[in-house]
């Protein structure tokens, strides 16, 4: 048995089904082994960000990772600000890199370059399968560490001759460590701090699922304690019949003005919280003086199961209060941001999937979902733009029976819109609703914040984050990567639209005409 | 003075006064300074991976460096691919990565990683700037580092706050080393092999100019040496009235064939040359058993130097045989491979810049351009593609009065399509022939070569390297990006969008439609 089929045999015994791909000639005998292999399923994409960002909206939906094959050092190159966002989730995931053959690195062809030191930057375990009859044992390694830590990326650099050699054999999986078991001192404390008043929960990672929410309502209706998520969730079970909470704002300011007053801070599963830049005179850690932080449960801990203990002991018998069902329907008219967001609360079929990478339109949209029907968040974790359009094709891919609407600004759907492609091909359930404003509408406003100005659209640093000159069209990209699409430029056109994607299978994109920013 | 405006002033000082873009929040204040250094110019690209490669091509054009702005580790996660292959061509390119204000990183910010780590994989320089008061000094530095080696890549790291602080002051050019002259026992070693019977000389590098390909035609018209170009050339002047040269082939048994005899080989700005990937059974080394290897010029050293003195001592006197002008009409009907690269020579204009990421097109290119009009051939130097719509940015930009003619194989472009937005907004005159065989068909060549086997085009394999189904649309895709296309499907169609292409001033693209391989 040739080292790609012992591998892919082995990584389907170890439940990795899924991989997201970008072969090249060192990956072929990988590709090759698809057909001996059929219970892995081969997904295509156009560029590896695509395949690294789908291999996260994977694992953050079903829990379990996906592979993905990538083609040496640029491979590796193109997919790294998605692994980098899956680093900051906290995702599992398989990262194979295709490596020259082994008797071919000291040529220093073309392609060779340091693989292993750029996947150390996003991965916690890296490993090159030197030798055939190794390589399934490495993979099951490799897909044990993913679950390490809480969750991380592990590559696996597989040279070309590993994989055609002759000689390999199918590994049993390793068993993963489950996420650790709640600590009883740290509930203890957390208990303590969250009873007194002006107490303050901070929920992220594991927290966000359906029981971790329903265990922090609990705690929150019996105590007072103030319930926030962190800025860019992973994966949040919200919605109406969920505890409505507010997100931590993403400017400093806000993030400030909302942890005002807390006499601590209970972390859930979520990190102390930071400002995402820095700002000339503006503090970088965003804890009040004087507040007490208390880590109830960190990356590495079940911190749903953590704020079920908390709940036991602090609210036994309490019950959340449940968001209401209440999506208003949104102003008739020319769209902006508001009544954006408010028809796509308002038209959000029940268990979908929101991919947020609506950056400007963040505010508006985490404001309107908190009444829509339940459904499931998925966030910008790590800052790397480019993230949604591919997360919407893992997602697709992990739960078929679920739609997806992804909420896309323009400029960062623009990095890996070639993921519309994959949404043709595997024909997923994708409704995209693409919030064009003509513009990096996020840096006129940083460039306000951070004191450099304010640019005049068309002057010479103004040039720099518009996006209009000319404005892309994204009915005709859409379309030119076969996803049906249309454009909206009021209320009852976004409606419509959002009506037709829901009407027939597979995907679609609506692209939404917004007015500037300033 | 703000740091950023020393930094923006000093480049221009120095030179360095284009600077491709994808800036972010930490780097306004370097944007807002273009609004007080107007001698800079920035061109904004939609993906970090358009503008490294841009730079990229500016620099093979003129000789000097552009600057490239990203926006901390995942903007240069995305602009590494093409850095590769600046790394891999010995481009002089000057790297400025902002990062978080030097106080923020403490905090382990969403958006904070290994920078530097990432960076020296393929810069030769990397540097952090500390300080306001030493970051033009710092850029000076960068600026001379980019010409060390025959040209190389120099990272500037630039903290938030370095940029946004006052107190910078700018600094004074540095003396940039020129190339290394020829070495007189080198000529001497070369001027004894070149005059053997069998004695082949690779030309490569800065071998490349017009001045270094005359000398070379004197030195075989002389000799009756063979003359070969290495496999992908970074600026390569030829066509009419230039000495008809043969690449180097890119499969290993093309260029064991070309080199088969070889009693000894003259390295001329090239390298040994290898296999581009291993494979089983087939040797990487590529030059033949017996044959000596005498290395005229190295990257290091000015390699048509070399050949004018090796000229001098071996062909005094000899004239150099020109290829005639001699591009035959294509035949008509409807396109292949063939008749698409014959259109394109027989309509080149003289002195365009021709940007080849033609890949299964290439060899058919290579040998139809050798009898058009003189022009200069940019090529994919390392591998990684998605290389060429970024050059034919940068060339345009370096040479405004040079048409470019950029032929594109469809898989490749899809990783960077987004350099069509800047040819647009920056009225680049660039002419994309895109060939459409809908299929990475050099991987359906690779699959076979390597022993994976052949795969059915529509098995689960042979749909990873199938590129319908559906079948990307370039009119739609390059419309979208606001650059004007039309599609041919015959040699009339071709010719005649061709013309339209040259009839207006700005981009445009030129689906070609060629029958899938095999």
């Amino acid at each position: 048995m040739r080292g790609a089929q012992a591998l892919v045999g082995s990584l389907v015994g170890a439940g990795v089904d899924v991989c997201f791909m970008n072969p090249g000639t060192s990956e072929m005998h990988f590709v090759q082994a698809l057909d001996d292999v059929p219970e892995m399923r081969g997904v295509l994409t156009l560029f590896e960000g695509v395949a690294t960002g789908a291999a996260d909206g994977y694992a953050r939906i079903t829990g379990r990772p996906a592979a993905v094959l990538l083609h040496l050092g640029p491979g590796l190159g193109n997919g790294l600000a998605n692994l980098h966002n899956a680093r900051r989730a906290g995702t599992p995931l398989l990262c194979v890199v295709g490596a020259h053959a082994t008797g071919h690195v000291r040529h220093d062809a073309p392609l060779e370059s340091d693989i292993t030191a750029v996947a150390r930057t996003v991965s916690g375990w890296v490993h090159t399968s030197g030798d055939v009859r190794d390589v399934a044992e490495d993979a099951m390694r490799a897909v044990a560490a993913t679950s390490e830590r809480g969750g991380q990326v592990a590559t696996l650099v597989l040279p070309a001759d590993v994989s055609w050699s002759e000689g390999g054999a199918v590994a049993a999986p390793r068993t993963s460590l489950p996420p650790e078991a709640p600590c009883k001192t740290r509930v203890e404390a957390a208990a303590d701090a969250v009873t007194r008043p002006g107490a303050v929960v901070l929920l992220g990672g594991s927290a966000l699922s359906a029981r971790g929410m329903d265990a922090a309502g609990r705690i929150a209706a019996a105590t007072g304690a103030r319930l926030l998520v962190e800025t860019f969730p992973r994966c949040w079970d919200t919605g109406a019949g969920r505890p409505r909470v507010d997100k931590l704002g993403y400017f400093a300011e806000h993030a400030l003005a909302q942890l005002d007053g807390a006499s601590s801070l209970v972390l859930a599963g979520a990190r102390a919280p930071v400002s995402f830049f820095g700002y000339p005179g503006v503090p970088g850690d965003l804890v009040p003086d004087g507040c007490a932080v208390v880590g109830l449960a960190d990356a590495a801990t079940d911190a749903a199961a953590a704020l079920e203990e908390l709940a036991a002991t602090v609210a036994p018998g309490a019950v959340a209060v449940a968001a209401p069902l209440d999506a208003p329907a949104p102003p008739p008219g020319p769209l902006d941001v508001r009544s954006l967001c408010a028809a796509v609360a308002a038209s959000l079929p029940e268990g979908a999937i929101v991919v947020d990478e609506a950056l400007t339109a963040a505010a508006a949209l985490a404001s309107a979902l908190q009444t829509a029907a339940p459904h499931t968040q998925l966030a910008l974790t790590g800052g790397a733009i480019g993230h949604g359009p591919p997360v919407a094709v893992g997602a697709a891919v992990a739960a078929p029976d679920r739609p997806v609407v992804a909420v896309q600004a323009e400029g960062s759907a623009l990095y890996t819109l070639q993921a519309l492609w994959t949404q043709a091909r595997e024909r997923l359930d994708v409704t995209t609703v693409l919030v064009n404003n003509s513009a990096y509408a996020i840096l006129r406003v940083e460039l306000a914040r951070t004191g450099a100005g304010e640019a005049a659209r068309s002057g010479r640093a103004g040039r720099m984050l518009d996006l209009s000159d000319p404005t892309p069209d994204f009915v005709s990209l859409a379309t030119g990567l076969g996803v049906p699409a249309r454009r909206a430029e009021t209320t009852e056109e976004l409606l419509d639209a959002l009506r037709w994607a829901r009407s027939e299978p597979g995907p679609h994109l609506v692209e939404a005409i917004v007015p500037p920013l300033g």
